[in-house]
């Protein structure tokens, strides 16, 4: 029994420093054997952490059906360098049996080239399968989902199914439902296989199916799969194509991956990185920079317009060169306030725990409390400057109310513009953090000085 | 059939204006039976939309069956706003008959008086099941889990496991997995629905049975919960007590709902805003307020030291004006690259997808982005600076140096003060994007003086 945890963690590093020295002296019966009770995705571990004149050896140590397993979990990467190792005959044994929605998603990533050779090395059946996955469009239910399920007809008994089933070839097209289906391939209900261990053998499927069905199209966004398949706690969510009849499942395992990557999407929107779906650490350097520096471009422009709005203002600083000191306080804290109510808004929008507030509502909400932060912020700016200045009160003064418009402009501005953004068909990630913080350093600046030549009427 | 995407929020939309109006009607027939093909989420979302004084009469349309399903998919305010108004026989129909889990979550956010009364009035199994789920700590395995399970002795025969499964008077017991247990209640192995469904009758559990399963204590944290079913494309992972015995199980929707809520609380972070786990839009503007307050006063505090460190160099400013429009520019430039570095390894670190990297190798990648991206920008931001001061070479190139160097500054803090905090024992996404931006302040204009008195020979 595998222990859980920190125990478990231990095991996983003594899995993989076992291997390497195993491998490293020849001994593959040994290596064989140490990977026996160990899970297939803890055994793709091991071999990810192999130098790569290894890692076939050490794949080539499983047995066929284990085999098939571990490939589904390795990196791309790792498949990749594997896959083009392959002879015709390991192929079929493991890129053959892989899950459709699998090797879909590896044939992504490959280049055109093996993909074809691929193809024509893959069994007629799974090599059309496999074809129609690929031709629904990236990010779509049709793309993740898996064209392996049970469909039966509704006027079978239990026991019927169930002698149906355990003739299956390919057990593994099981999952927790049965789908019924009528003679267009429509979907009429859905059985689970606890409706069906509980019932009568005679009943029949008409009587224990569910009819009220959760499903989707294969072109559903896989973000709205997700969600559909939270919003339901369902196991598995049916995918039909536009004549309503069933073609696939998406099932919760593949959800969990997308909930995940979506959350990173926001979370380096956020950031001010752009992000594709694959992993970061994966990527080159140059990738990297080129992911940032757009981004990092427009954010230069727009600071360009704060140093020119400056750089108008010579003959004010000139004459109280002790304002400038708290550009960066105001812009900076501005820059803050501005950030939390865009993450709160756009981490709303997208969870869509704002679903039933209308923009206007969480706006004010916001701007009250960017009120409210800018008095309590301005009163410590404004005692701060005071004694910074040794006594200047109209600069302080200046610094203090100024922070208080700052603060509500930024609170409207990062809670309205994800708002406007959505509005207009966009992700209202892309009005992230870094960005508000620039826009509201321009309008910081102007609001500073317009206040400060006010108060010092100069 | 409910149908998916639009036409299905179309139907939520309509389901939730038909109801308040056959309520506000006083057709009360109309309504039940309006909400009869409904899910229960649906139904739920609808009744969190009515008018407080119609949400129980809504409720009390539903049959004993559904309430239950729905009250346990209701907000938590609309579930205490509802319990008070409970009939003792209401509480026994629904509070009763919750999933323990889903109960010990609502009494965690009731009052303590509302608790005692509730506790009561329940059953002795119930109130006993609900005590010692509240005595597990908050965001472990033991509070997220269900006690409810079924466990089976390995000696059973298949038809001997279905008869005992088909006699069950809870029949909500059976999730897809079914545990073999010895005397003692250790966990010896796994049965899944499928199993049992392909075995022959007569074969025992023993030989059927999963005997490698991934386990977890009650202790767990519901992080490593959530990873451990996403690792294993499991849909049900087995909690154990110290002592190793069997006592609940944590299902993978209950983990779709952590991994959303560690992601939020990770974007939260990142823009500096103190989550503490409930709905945001549900909380009042005074906690909105105080869960900001604390990080604004941080940065605030450290925007004064580079308020206080542009003061001091009053003398330079005097004689070179323009070195001030500059300031944004450069913060601004080396926040941003400091919050991409930043948001990038908070979020590796917590996906555990640099697990295998070292913190050395991911800083000094992260360093020569810095420098890449420095170099680029600084570039820009001379020509800019040359025209912008009608040909100042001398400000131009330190504001072009600068950049270069609070670049790299910027990337290296982003990307070692998540490492560093780790290995503190303290939450990575601490050191978020408006920390670094504030820090990478102070030292960029430190920076930036030091660089332009060299140059400018002050």
């Amino acid at each position: 029994m595998i222990p859980n945890g920190t125990k478990h963690n231990e095991l996983r590093q003594l899995v993989r420093s076992q291997l390497e020295l195993l491998l490293d002296s020849g001994n593959l019966k040994g290596a064989k054997s140490l990977l026996i009770p160990v899970q297939p995705v803890d055994i793709a571990e091991a071999i990810e952490g192999l130098p790569e004149s290894n890692q076939l050896i050490a794949f080539r140590l499983l047995s066929k059906a284990e085999a098939i397993e571990v490939y589904e979990y390795l990196n791309t990467d790792v498949q990749q360098a594997l896959i083009q190792e392959f002879k015709r005959q390991e192929v079929l044994d493991v890129v053959d049996k892989m899950s459709p929605d699998d090797r879909a998603r590896m044939f992504d990533e490959l280049p055109a080239k093996v993909v074809r050779r691929l193809l024509s090395q893959l069994s007629p059946k799974e090599r059309q399968a496999t074809a129609i996955l690929l031709g629904y469009g990236e990010d779509t239910a049709g793309r993740i989902m898996t064209p392996e399920y049970i469909s039966l007809k509704e006027n079978l008994t239990v026991s019927q199914t169930l002698e149906r089933i355990r003739n299956l070839a390919n057990a593994s097209e099981i999952v927790y439902y049965l789908y019924v289906t009528n003679n267009s391939r429509q979907l009429k209900g859905i059985v689970s296989l606890r409706d069906l261990v509980l019932a009568a053998m005679d009943t029949t499927l008409t009587e224990i199916m569910t009819r009220d069905v959760v499903f989707v199209h294969t072109d559903t966004d896989q973000e709205e799969v997700a969600r559909t398949i939270q919003r339901y706690d369902i196991l598995a969510l049916p995918v039909v194509d536009s004549e309503e009849r069933l073609v696939g499942v998406v099932t919760v395992d593949d959800v969990i991956d997308v909930i995940e990557q979506e959350a990173t999407e926001d979370i380096y929107a956020l950031g001010g990185v752009q992000s594709d779906g694959d992993n970061y650490f994966q990527t080159n350097l140059l990738t990297v920079a080129r992911r940032r520096v757009v981004w990092l471009f427009i954010l230069l422009l727009t600071n360009t317009v704060t140093g020119t709005i400056i750089n108008s203002q010579e003959d004010l600083l000139k004459q109280v060169v002790s304002l400038v000191a708290f550009i960066p306080l105001l812009t900076g804290t501005g820059g803050n306030v501005g950030a939390q109510s865009s993450t709160v808004v756009i981490r709303g929008l997208n969870t869509e725990e704002i679903k039933n507030m209308g923009a206007g509502k969480v706006v004010f909400r916001e701007a009250a409390a960017g009120i409210l932060l800018g008095l309590i912020l301005g009163t410590m700016a404004t005692i701060w400057a005071y004694f910074l200045l040794k006594g200047n009160l109209a600069v302080a003064l200046s610094v203090g109310i100024s922070l208080v418009a700052i603060a509500l402009l930024a609170s409207v501005a990062g809670s309205a513009l994800p708002f406007l953004f959505r509005s207009l068909g966009l992700d209202p990630a892309l009005m992230s953090a870094p960005f508000i913080t620039t826009a509201v350093d321009v309008l910081g600046v102007l609001i500073y000085f317009y206040i400060a030549r006010t108060i010092l009427g100069l």
